[in-house]
């Protein structure tokens, strides 16, 4: 057994806030208390407000005392969605991670744990590097989680089933809706550069995964992922061809579709794209995309002198991380990562980058693991080939894979 | 007791569905399996395809029989938001009303239930009268829904407690979310001309009704309701204050928001909309209010030579009213009005609206009755000014108008 350092602990959130992140955050809480605060190697166990702002800049961040919370808080605080400490989208550089490790050194922090995405799992990689460049001694451990399921060496993140388990109801709602009045539905989801949770559409139409049934309802009609290059041409004759057989045609469209250049659809929305510290673009928190889509289908769609169809379209936005209903499975490993890490803190592990696996035979379980930073930090999963049918779809393969994920869902009757 | 008719009776769902509308059907089935039909005076029960369509237009629409479904079945249809005979926007007028007689006379229909909002409740009101006035014996039922909430004579409607409940959920989820990142956020609400389902959005503050306890959360901060006129230069001093003081807004607007002269807000939005047949304008389906809200709070609020604040909108859209999770009082209700219009159709009773109301005192209880259809036909209801605090909140009379109707929801806890 590798060395254990003596000191304090910092926990930190970062990027878009899941709807089980504070799970993982109370994960490691309870894992580093009944551990490594347990055994007296850890004495404060700190949360970093908004992330490593709350080490750098005490205006805004600072750091708040978290071993003392009851069990009672701690469950409350488990259940909450979005990031209790707070998150922030700055990407540390050099000059930052100096201002990190004095952060560091000044409150004497051996263990630093880093819950978030790629983004994330890079800046910890960073303050690794650096706080070994500058021979101070501390564990920096990354914790996964993203709705939109792109971190590398992970079956899925944290933070993903219960976006899909929204998506899928969502869905299952809409469907029905869209089938009272008809027309042409269009639906968009979060999802930069990974369509998985565009993809969740796909269970709406409620395929028995055990019993090999046929779907139960026929929509999501189309399902467009930024996998897939996006050709408007496609989609219309796709739309059409849909329209034109049964009187309506319901839509997932990803917020992070392309064209086969590589620019995002939309341009009066791209003209409009804010970025962030790392270069992402703001894709969510505006209804550009979809009308866009809708009004390119209705103009192109309407016969000559006839009626045009009735097009809508909604954009899920913010709700699908931050319902506050979660999948139960999700919420369950979410806190087995946070955990996970504490315990591997405790037993003086090396810098590492958490990871859920899958079980290979059987029924669904998952295991907890990890690798090393560089495995995750910085790097994007896409979906892979064999988890999508064709242009427009998923494939069976899909719903075997993220059935399991959304726990329990409704059935619904249809006349 | 009045006579009762013998023949067959038909059902129907217009305007916009609600999560719990199918609760109302399936009551209406099961009450009159159990009562006319057992009694011999029905021999078929007929669900007319999307609405008066139904018994109009064959081609689109037509009859299914309702009266042999298994009771499995009708337990899965009552549990699927949105109309299961489908629905639609059409007003009938005096010659479309000579078609519905025609088609009632046809199939010997001695029952014509119609489940819907104001605008149902009018057909229903003429073709009462058009069928009184052609010597048709016929009664005429009309069953409330709407999740506006804007049908008089009711203490609330079916389907406004589910899409309350989404609501106050969304709202919960988001506020911890905008929490976390700061900044602005816009939700805009479905709500034409009333504004309960956006005043929903103060339950998220979670006030603990019978404790008397203060908010356990602060958002939603401002509340923009239909019915007090919206003024910009107000909106952009409330979000000034709330956002200078603690770094971030989240607000509550209605899609129906209009000036002091009562035009909708939003110029693009303006140019952009499209009326159905009773004159109602498409305000949902486009993400165009909140995005020019988002819009205008930037470029007014961003300081000079400063940066811009991190300002969002969601637009909820159809899913407030077909999420698949609704108020279990709600759907109990639902099912409810449905089975008291079949038994006062059974007890031979007249041409009639069914209400719901409140019990007065102590712990929620609702009772179902009936008024005359011209009672609720056409009129709006709107929120009255005791429910509203000042011009941009709800009193808390609302909460004790609202809390019971949602159900319970997660307590979430914060730092």
């Amino acid at each position: 057994m590798a060395d254990v350092l003596s000191g304090n602990a910092v926990i930190g959130q970062s990027g878009g806030p899941t709807a089980v992140i504070n799970q993982s955050l109370v994960g490691v809480i309870q894992g580093l208390v009944s551990g490594l605060v347990a055994s007296d190697h850890v004495g404060h166990v700190y949360g970093m407000k908004h992330g490593v702002s709350g080490l750098t800049d005490t205006h805004n961040g600072g750091l708040v005392d978290l071993a003392g919370l009851s069990t009672e808080t701690l469950e409350q605080i488990a259940r909450a969605p979005a990031a209790a400490l707070g998150s922030t989208r700055h990407k540390p550089d050099e000059a930052y991670c100096e201002r990190i490790l004095e952060g560091c050194r000044q409150h004497n922090i051996r263990y630093f744990f880093y819950i978030g995405g790629n983004d994330s799992a890079d800046t910890c990689r960073i303050v690794s590097e650096e706080a070994a460049a500058a021979g101070y001694e501390m564990r920096c451990f990354h914790v996964p989680k993203t709705i939109d399921n792109d971190l590398r060496e992970n079956d899925h993140t944290p933070g993903f089933p219960s976006a899909a388990r929204f998506v899928t109801l969502a869905f299952m709602g809409d469907s029905l809706d869209n089938a009272s009045l008809g027309g042409i539905k269009i639906n968009v989801i979060m999802g930069r550069h990974a369509g998985f949770l565009t993809a969740a559409a796909a269970l709406a139409r409620g395929k028995s995964r055990e019993s090999g049934e046929a779907y139960r309802y026929d929509a999501a009609h189309l399902i467009y992922v930024p996998e897939v290059p996006f050709s408007t041409e496609r989609f219309l004759r796709d739309v059409d061809q849909v329209y034109s057989r049964i009187g309506r045609c319901q839509i997932a469209v990803s917020e992070g579709i392309c064209d086969e250049a590589g620019n995002p659809m939309g341009p009066q929305l791209a003209a409009s794209l804010e970025h962030d510290a790392h270069g992402n673009v703001q894709l969510s928190g505006t209804g550009a995309l979809g009308d866009e889509l809708a009004e390119l289908v209705k103009k192109e769609l309407t016969p000559e002198g006839g009626k045009a169809p009735r097009v809508r379209a909604d954009t899920f936005g913010y709700l699908q991380r931050c319902w506050p209903e979660p999948s139960l499975i999700d919420a369950a490993e979410a806190r087995a990562v946070g955990h996970y890490a504490a315990a591997l803190a405790a037993e003086g592990g090396s810098d590492a980058s958490i990871v859920i696996r899958r079980e290979d035979s059987g029924a669904y379980r998952s295991a907890v693991g990890h690798v090393e930073l560089s495995k995750v930090a910085r790097h994007t999963r896409h979906m892979p080939p064999e988890l999508l049918g064709g242009e427009s779809d998923v494939s069976l393969a899909f719903y075997d894979y993220c059935e399991p994920l959304i726990g329990e869902v409704p059935v619904l009757g249809r006349l």
